[in-house]
Order: structure tokens, then sequence, then C-alpha cells
């Protein structure tokens, strides 16, 4: 694996570093963690990598690393810069023959989304979107009872994404993380619709096993000032004519991440909370609630669930083991793909470029419903 | 106090009074509980009333409870039967000098409630209209924090109320509930919006201090064949600029009765959730979140909030001693009315007309808004 | 009923009033609140009793009540005094043909409650302990589920009751509660093992419906210059075998009124908090955990558990209701003693005198244990 | 790093290598697996490791990694063998010059343990013990909470871990773990009380800075014809005068891992569960309860717990993040003893030889109370 961005102080490149590292099936070897070659190769040194191999930018990275023998070179390159940087390297890298695990959401513009789903395919590279909520267990348990029909036909979804961490103008200060998600030309269009909207739709969708087909929503800009929103609330309607509501904020003063979801069908519904991710809650009428939990030997839980799940149950695992999961996936699909051997398809289990596509439309679909006065928008993509 | 409706076998009649007899200060002495005069019969004498005083008309209760000599004669009338049979009843109860408790909402449109709004104002009767939740000690520190400014000006206001127990087609059975709660004939041209969604509304402004301004909505059928709305949900913005969500849903199959409300501001935010009425949730950015508790000795509650505590913190109190909030407030009002006394205002606290009007306009714009494709509509009244 | 003990500010008295009050079975026609004349006649009319009725000693109450007309005069008496104040009154009510409900613990030592308990069994009254905690739905349900084996042979038992309110030495200030409480002349030669710690056991003996046989104790006074103990840990052993720890303090600095019990047989436990009392867990292994809820409608609830709910599910019950079960089931039983009928057993579930015989001869033996080393000692009654 | 013992099905292996891996800090290099040469080799294959440094004896392994130079060879050892075989690899790893990483308890007897201790005196190596609950971020801050006299002087400490995966005899089926964790001759004299209890036992004097100083215990074996303790009660005394309980259990059918710690000091209490890792309860007498959060940007966290997290707040982390804390700060404290630097002591904080100690005498002592009919026993090492 080699990286592109995720410098020395940058959050989100060392979740990915960790999450590379914890199953043992990524060898972490070469970097272009900054445009500064001295931060770069700092970085480099931080992580115990060769100064060789801590390169100054992407395109040398790509052109040092295939001048390596396959065995040696990187396989894949994982992008973790923002949005705005994230077309450019990744259309590169498939076209060069690197497969691809990229943050979300996947481009600055639905446009570059299409045009890099095109490249992906083109390529026939692995490519992997970091949308992580899906690869907790118990989301992936949650999924396989909603496919069984444990629920029934599904009526009705919720889920909110509460953050409050903007709820003032950080952006002002010297916070890097707020500097870039408020700007338009570093974020795309979408604010909290991009950066955790995304994920909630995703995550609403990936449960369920629908599409949402139609969109009312309510955009808002809370903090005065602010060039993106801050604050969304959206009906919406599923292509199975489940109807629902996404509420994702980043000015709830006081909330942490608190992403959460309810799905209620005919038969039952079932409740998962980021706060407790070990658990599953899981209601039939006339019936105790079930707190499912995870583990390896929970005899209950689907085999796509314990297949996610690395202790016994009652030893909690969290954010990165989560996000390993769609690493240790897109590795063991990469090395599948390369050694011409087949998988178990709950191992090729991880968001791909369908779900970036649909999130970049999301994003222009739920503003455009906003715009025109909240009416309800068809959206098909 | 006299009953009107409130037979064998109906829950809300016994919840009333309960409510009424918790705190010693309502003496039950007459009722029309049935328009069967052996019903009516029968459930006086399961309540120890004397045969006499339990009348098979509310008519005939006015008529002979006038009789007998002030002090003797019932004071008030508490009225708990089905909605479309509140307007009578209670516009001739204040129209003879009667002052009235009735269960929400308060009529079966808008117009009665417009009317029964005139009437009860120009009787000087005194008026309570059962929205139970504010009830609540909580529910009141939590309006107490807001007023005095602990959370900011708010900017996010999210309730939800979901039931499952509509999640098939009881009124199919005999179950008396489902059947008149289903019926337009019964409960006006609100399902789940008059029956729950009026509660979640009247919590959120009384909570905020705030008034819903616009409604877009989307108003559902879930259950094929059923007559009324049994599932909502609402964008909401309110009258100083805050905007939020309320979904209430009657076919949330396995979930209880769980009432829930969240309000943020610019410095943090709020929650109070009916599974655990005891406590009220408090965050500000950047601090632990804090869980204040009910109980008579709890040195940082509010005057109002400790006026309707019983016991001290650790002595769960529930849906019946909220219930009784509003009725022994009731009494203490219309005893200092009858005394010419004045009274303390945390202690007149309790829902009237105005909240009963604002109710039922509050149904027909939601479902205004949702047949008009969901756009935005003002809310004035 | 009559009432002794419980004037202006008690708060036992007033919780005793509200139970008795909520279900409307039971008439409040006088008391002896105080021995000052001038406060109990005071009460009374706070209470809304005619004067001739508020007594200024119990034993003018029993003279001038015996001389009213039975139906007229009280059938029963509620004793809330302190625990010395308890066997006295307690005595002469039974045998002048009184039945007693009498607050918990039942006297001042083991030899009162035995005299106590001979009385009353030789006089036919009707006798009611208010080991509160046996009152709630859910325990009742956790008592009929270990009673069906639904957990199999019960092999560990654990309760604990932390408190925190005596952490300091508030009975150097003017706290009534406080003084009396941590009086060996007043309360016996229990403090918190009296007080809360006979709770405690009770419980554990309610619902396992097993007798603890074997005690290892360590009593501490915690706080310098306390009289009584106000913290107790203790090893205990069931007639059946089983072990478990019984922990009761009062000096828990911070904590509320948290009585909590877990029961594990051999082939699953239950737990239940009095945090979330209506609710009820139950662990199997290799299932999820389930939750249990009270309510009315509940179908999967032992009939008993039925018995005692007033709401339905989702309508939270609070301690008020529970200690209103036990004066229902008191007046059920009492009214079926008058009226010469039978009863179902549920309806007189109450705790009686051998669970007050058995609470003062724990309390003495506990400190016996203690005060020998910890040593296990027999505890036989 | 290279480890002895851990070979393919091992749980506790795998933790150790993602512990080790997660931070980027350690490189695994070799590993002696299993005393089988294949499955040695095999597991070796499974983890990328060159064949040539799969050994197939810890022996053979200290012999071949002596003659690489020093770089290329292991630094250190990670033991994760059953209890029997922690001494001899362990005492003869310091004494050839390798640190050490050990699975605990210490060793399979008191006597073996002082012996160890000693030799790693001797050696001046690094040796950390994998007592992984005070690895977690809100224990650290637990402790430093209680040390900044937050909750004033202890006086009360409850602990428990109950767990149910040993409630029927597991043993007697091919289940490995339950083999050698029942007998004698694997485990030593402790069943529960070692595999658990002493868990329980550091994480209390961890987090209190106390030491336990009296016992008093009862030790069980509740599943018939099982050789060692499956279920213990103890009740402690602290070294500054504190009490408090210790259970510990294996048999507690349908519970989890839920190991839970209460400790009240005169000012006010804190709660640690298991259960709710990145939680930290906090009470104080006439305030409400708060939640401390982990998370890298809590400014109101203590300086230590800051450095043992990785995500900021709302990002669980869980069980391999504390055992990765215990890894990365051994690896931190080798490091700088390697380059002869000093370190942060906040970052040496691991749990070592005294710690191991103190368990083996936990154990034996315990025992000894609940043979002699669970007298107190003073507890001095």
């Amino acid at each position: 694996m080699g990286m592109i961005g995720g410098g020395r102080g940058a959050f989100i490149g060392a979740v990915h570093r960790m999450a590379a590292a914890l199953d043992g099936e990524i060898e972490f070897v070469c970097g272009a963690f900054s445009s500064d070659p001295e931060k770069s190769k700092n970085t480099g040194e931080d992580l115990y990598l060769p100064s060789s191999r801590a390169y100054t930018s992407y395109d040398k990275m790509f052109e040092e690393e295939l001048k390596l023998p396959v065995g040696e070179r990187m396989d894949f390159v994982s992008i973790v810069t923002p949005n705005f940087l994230h077309f450019d390297p990744a259309i590169k890298a498939v076209e060069k023959g690197f497969s691809v695990v990229l943050d979300k959401p996947m481009t600055l513009d639905l446009e570059q989304a299409v045009k890099l789903n095109k490249a992906v395919n083109q390529s026939g590279q692995i490519f992997a979107l970091t949308h992580t909520y899906t690869g907790y267990p118990m989301v992936k348990q949650a999924r396989a009872m909603v496919a069984a029909g444990e629920i029934g036909t599904i009526r009705k979804i919720h889920v909110e994404y509460p953050q409050g961490w903007l709820a003032s103008k950080l952006e002002d200060t010297d916070n890097k993380q707020a500097g870039w998600r408020t700007d338009p030309k570093k974020s795309g269009m979408g604010g909290a619709l991009g950066d955790i909207g995304t994920h909630a739709a995703n995550l609403s969708e990936y449960v369920s096993g629908l599409e949402i087909s139609e969109i009312s929503a309510n955009v808002n800009i809370v903090v005065p000032g602010r060039l993106l929103d801050d604050d969304v609330d959206i009906l919406l309607r599923y292509n199975n004519g489940a109807s629902g509501t996404l509420s994702a904020s980043q000015i709830m003063a006081g909330a942490e991440n608190g992403i959460k979801i309810s799905i209620y069908g005919e038969k039952g519904g079932i409740e998962w909370r980021h706060r407790t991710p070990n658990s599953l809650y899981f209601r039939l009428p006339g019936q105790p609630e079930q707190e499912l939990r995870a583990g390896v030997e929970i005899s209950y839980l689907a085999p796509i669930t314990l297949k996610h799940c690395r202790t016994p149950s009652g030893h909690p695992e969290g954010f990165l083991e989560a996000f390993a999961n769609i690493y240790r996936n897109f590795a063991l699909t990469l090395r599948a793909k390369l050694d011409k051997t087949s998988i178990d398809p709950d191992y090729s289990d991880f968001p791909g470029t369908r779900a970036g596509v649909r999130g970049m439309a999301f994003i222009e679909k739920t503003i455009e419903s906003s715009t025109n006065g909240g009416s309800w928008l068809p959206f098909v993509i």
C-alpha cells in the first residue's frame, strides 16, 4: 500500500494506516504524504519507511513505483486527501494499473464521479470507498436480517447523523479540518451534506437493500457567514414505496458523532446506534426487545457478520475495526484478483464506485430540492 | 369532579381517575360514563359512587348537578370520550358554569376548536387539555432551561413519536381503541397526526417556547385500506428561524410509546426521552454530558420543576404522575378562582385552549402541505 | 384508612397517602399525625379531613373510631412513624380490631417483631409491611419467571442498594430524616442495614423464592462519629446452596436510590434495576438479551404481573404505583375478609409479618457476623 | 517481535498480533507458534513470515535469533501460551537478553512469579503483563481523577467481572479454551480467580492507587465435577481503610464479559463499565451525573488519557485498542531503552512484574481465606 495525503497531524490518514495495519494483510510501503518535500519525508520517517519511498508527489510515486518489480512495488494506493484532490490521483492510479482505496465522498462533483466510475470499470482495478459505517459487524447483521425478511417488507427508515463540532465558525480559526470542509472549492457543493449526509444515505441504502427514489429537502446554513450547508433535514421515499427521514447536522452543539438508523417493516424493526456499535436492537410486536451482540462465537449471527468480528462478545470493537473491515476485504479481493483465485462474496463486501456516484448525485439532488422550496424530486441514477 | 365517558374497560378514563385521585385535591362525585344506562350505573358502582350520581347522559348530569348546592355539586367535568364527543359536552359545560378538563385533541375539527375557545374565554371557566407530556417534571425543567438561555438561541428541534400498535389493521378486529381512532367520523381528519402528532407538536412548542411557523409534510396511510393517516414525517420551521423535524407513526411494528425530543441552540443541547422520563440530558460543547434527574430535593432543578416532583431522586415517577400534575394544577387554579385568591403561576401551568386550537390547525395544515406535494406552507393562528 | 404519623413535611407519610389514593379503593378518613395537637389539626386540614377526626394520639384515635359504626369508622391504620414508634401502635391496633399497614422495618428489634407477629396472627387482622420494591410489576415478573424455572436452579444472587445521602454527617444539621435514621434509640441496632439492607434482603428472597441461610458480613461506620452503620457488604448463602453478595450503603456520595438485583441459574439470568423499573432483562446463553417490559397489554407477562400494571407499555409507572400495589392488594384482601369472600391469591401478594420478622433477624445476625470477624453464621428463623 | 504460542485458532495470539500491529511501532518478525513443526510452519505462512523464522520451539527461536544482527533479530518476545508455559520461556527470554510481553496471570504459582520478578529485575529487560483493562483510556482517566482528588479519599470499591461461558461443563467437550483453563496443571490453583479475578483485583488497585490489604473470601466450584473454582465473591479492605467487594464468576449463564468498577470517595464517585468503555461516569452530590467521553480532542481529559486515544469522541475504540495501548507503551519504553533516550512516564504506564506477583499472591490468599471459613486474612506482598 502507498498513501496519498495523510501527512503529520492529519486525522484521517492515521485512521487509514491503523485500519490497514490491523489484520496483518497489508504492507505499507510508500507514500506521497505532502506536496511539501520536507513534510513528506518527515512523515515517511515517522512511519519507518525508507526515505526513497517518501515521494513529493503522487505523479512521482506512480512513476517510481512502476519501476519496481511486481511484488515489491505497491499494489494499491490509499487516497486520504480533501475532496478536491480525489479525482486526479484516483483516475491516474487506475489508469496506471493500481487499485484504489478512496476516502469519501468520491469526488468534488457528480461529473467527476461519473468519469471516475467509468475509468475504474474500464481498468479492472479494485476500488473501495470508505463508507466506514458499513464495515461494522452489526450493520452487516442488520442488512442480513433485512435481506432474510426478518422485519418484513420495509415501510419506514429514519437515519440521523448529529455532530456538533461546527456549531461555531471554527473555520475562522486555524482548524484545518474545518477550513477545507467548509470551503466549496475544496469540498464541493455539499458541506454537512457531503461530509456526513452521504454516510447516512449510504447506510440507509446498505442496510435496507433499497434505493432512495425521491427527495424533499431542507438544506440550511445555520452559522452566519458559512459558505456551505451545515445542517440538512430530508424527507425520503425509497424504491419500494417506503418513506423516511434523513437528518445530518454539524451544528448540534455538544453532540458527538452519533449516527443512528432505525428501520421498520411489516413484521418488526431494527435499530443500530454508533454509540453502542456492538449491539443491534430487534423488535417484534408482542415480544421482548432483543439486543443482538457482536462476537466471533455468537451463534445467532449471520455468517457475514461473524466474518467481520475479531473478538468474542463482550470485547468491544469500534471505529478502527469497522474501517479495517473495509481494508481487509479490499485486500482479500485484490489478492484474489492478483492470484486469480475466487473469493467468498462476504469478503468482497465493501462500498465501490456505485455508492460513490449515488452519493455525489444525492448531494446535488438534495440541494436542488431545497432550492426549489422543498418539493419532491425524483432521484434516479 | 364529574366524568363524561370512561365506562368499564376504557383505558383513558381510568388514567384520568387515577391522575385526579393521586394528590388528594379532587373528589370524584359523579359521572355520565356511558349512554347505556346499565353500563353507566355499573361503572358508578365500581367506583363507589352513589347510584343517584351515575347519570345516563351528560345533559342529565349537568341538569341534576346544578340542582345541588355549590360545594356539593361537581365543580368541573372531565371529558374522556372519543374526539367526536368532545365539542358538545365541553361547550355545554362551560356555558352551564362548569370548568372542564378535556382529553386531546380538542375537537373534531378546527372550526369546533375555534368556537370552543371562544366559549371558554367568554365563560371565564377554567379549561385544561391533557397534553400529558408537558406534565413531566423534566419536561418543565427543559422548558425552564431553554427559557433561561442555557442552550442559547434555538436552532434545531427534532421530535419523534413512534408507536407500533397499528402496524396491522387492528381496526378490523374488535379492538375499540383502534376502531374509533382510525375512523374519520370519530377522530376527525387526522389519524396518527391527531392522536400523537399533536402531542409531539405541542411538546416542541412547550419546551422551546417557540411556535411552528412553516410546515412541509409527508402524510402516509401505510396499512392498506386504512381510512386515516398512520404515519407522518414533517419538516418544520419555527418563528425564530429554527428548523427541525417531527415524525409520528403508529406503524413502527414493535415500537413502544417512545416520544422523544432534542433541542439544540447556539450554546448547547437538551434531550428528553419518555423511556427515561426522570432524566434530562444536557450537552455543552467541550463538557461532559450531564444527566439531570427529577427529585424533590435536587437543588439544581428550577423551582417549577421541583413543584412537579413528589418523591426524592431515585424514586421514579411516571405517566400517571405527569397526568396528575395537570389535574393538580387545574384543581389549584380552579380553587384559587373559586376562593378568589391568587395562585403561583407555576401551578397554573397546564395546556389550555390555545394549545387546543393550534393542535387542530396543525392537523389541517399538515395534511394540506402533504396533499400539495410537500411544499412549505405558512402556519399562523 | 386512618394514619399514624405523617404530619406536614414528612416524606413517607405523603407517599403512603398517594399510594392509598391512587386506585380509588381506599378512603382516607382520619389520622393521628402528630403528638402536637396543633400540628395534627393542621395536617388534617391540609388533607381535607373533618377536624373531629384529626386526633392528637393514636390511643385517642382507636378509642374514638371504635365509637363510630362499622362502615364509617376506619377499617385499618397506616403507621408511618420512625421505627421506635412501630410496635406500640401496631400491636394495639390489631388487638383493638384494626388491620395494619406498617412501614418497614417492622420494629425496633427482633424481640418486638416476634411479639407483634404473634399478636397479628392471633388477631386475624390483615397486616402489610411496605417492602415497596416487591410491588413493582417487573419484580413480580422476575419472581414468576424464576418460579416457572425459566433460569433453572438458582446458583447466584447479587443485590445492591447504593445511596449517597448520608455521605456526610447530615445528622448534625437539622435534617430530621437523617436525625432519627442514625439514632439507635429511634432506629434500632441497624442503620443502613435496617433502612435499606432489609429491602435488599427481602427483595432477594422474594424474587428467588429462596431464604438466606448463612451470613458472612462486613458492617462499617464510614462517617466518623456516626452511631450506626452506614455501609455493609455481605456474603450470603441461600437454602438451596446458591451464594451471592448483598451491598447496602448510604455513603456512596452522588449515588441515587439505585437498588438492583441480578440472579443467575443453571439456564440463564435475570436483572432488575430500580433505575429502569419497567424493564426486566433476561439472558440465556447463546441468545440475544431480552428486555421484557411492563404494560397491561403485554402478552408475554405472567398473570400476576399484568394484575399489577395500570397502563400500556411505554407509559412508565414508578415508585408510587409500586407502593400503591401493596395498598391495593392489602385493601382487596381486607375487603374480601370483611365481605367474607375469597380472593385471587395474586391480589393477596404483599409482604407480611414473616418478612418483617426475618428482616429484624437479618439485622441482628449480620451485625453478629461482622463483630465476629466476618465468619459465616447460620441464619435460621 | 517474536511470538511464543498463538498457533492457528488460538484466540489470544491473534489479539496480541493485532494489538502489536495497530500503531505501526512493532514489526512482527518470527514465532514459535507450536511444538508441532508443521503447525508452527503453517501459522508462519498464514502470517507472511519467512519460513526460516517460524521455529519449532522457543529454545530454538532464542538460539537462532541471537545469531542475527541486532536490528534484524527480534527485540522482544510475546508469550501467549497457557499459564503453565509462562515461566520457562519468560525467564529464559530475559536471561538471554530479550524483553518480554507476557499474558496474564504471570505464572503457574506465586513461587514462580517471585523468581521471574527477580530475574526480570536483574536482567534490566522491559517486561509487560497484559492486564488489558488498564489500557483503556477511560480507565486511565479514572485513575487520573482519583489521583487528583476529584472524588476525595476513597471509602468504597466495588468491582465485578461476570462471565457465563463456563456455566455448563464445557471442558468435557473439545473446547480447548475451557480445557486448559479448568485444568489445575495448566492454569494453576485459580480458575475464575486466576483468569478474571486477577483482572478485577488489578483494575481496582490500578484505578484507586490503593493496595488490597485484607481478604475475606468465598470461593466456589459451582459446576459439579469441575476441578477449579468458577465463581468467587470476596470482601476486601484496602490499605487506606476503604472496603469493598470483588465478584468474579464464569457461571453466570448468559452474561458477557462485563467487567465493571465503581469507586466512591468522600466527595463523589466514578464508575466504568466495559460494556461502554469510552464513557466514564462521574457523580458528585447535588450535581447532575456527568458522562466523560474518550476522544483525542476532549479538553477535559487528563493528559495521560489523551495519549491513549486514537480517534475523536464519538468514534468508539475498544478491546484491541486497549490492548494496543499496552503494546505501544511497551514498544516506546523498549525503544527508549535501546536508544538510551528518556520517555514521558505516561508512555511507560503498563503493568509489570509487581502487578504479576501481587496477582499470584491474591489467588493464593483468596483461596486460603475461603478454605478458612471466610475469615479475614491480611494480604501483604
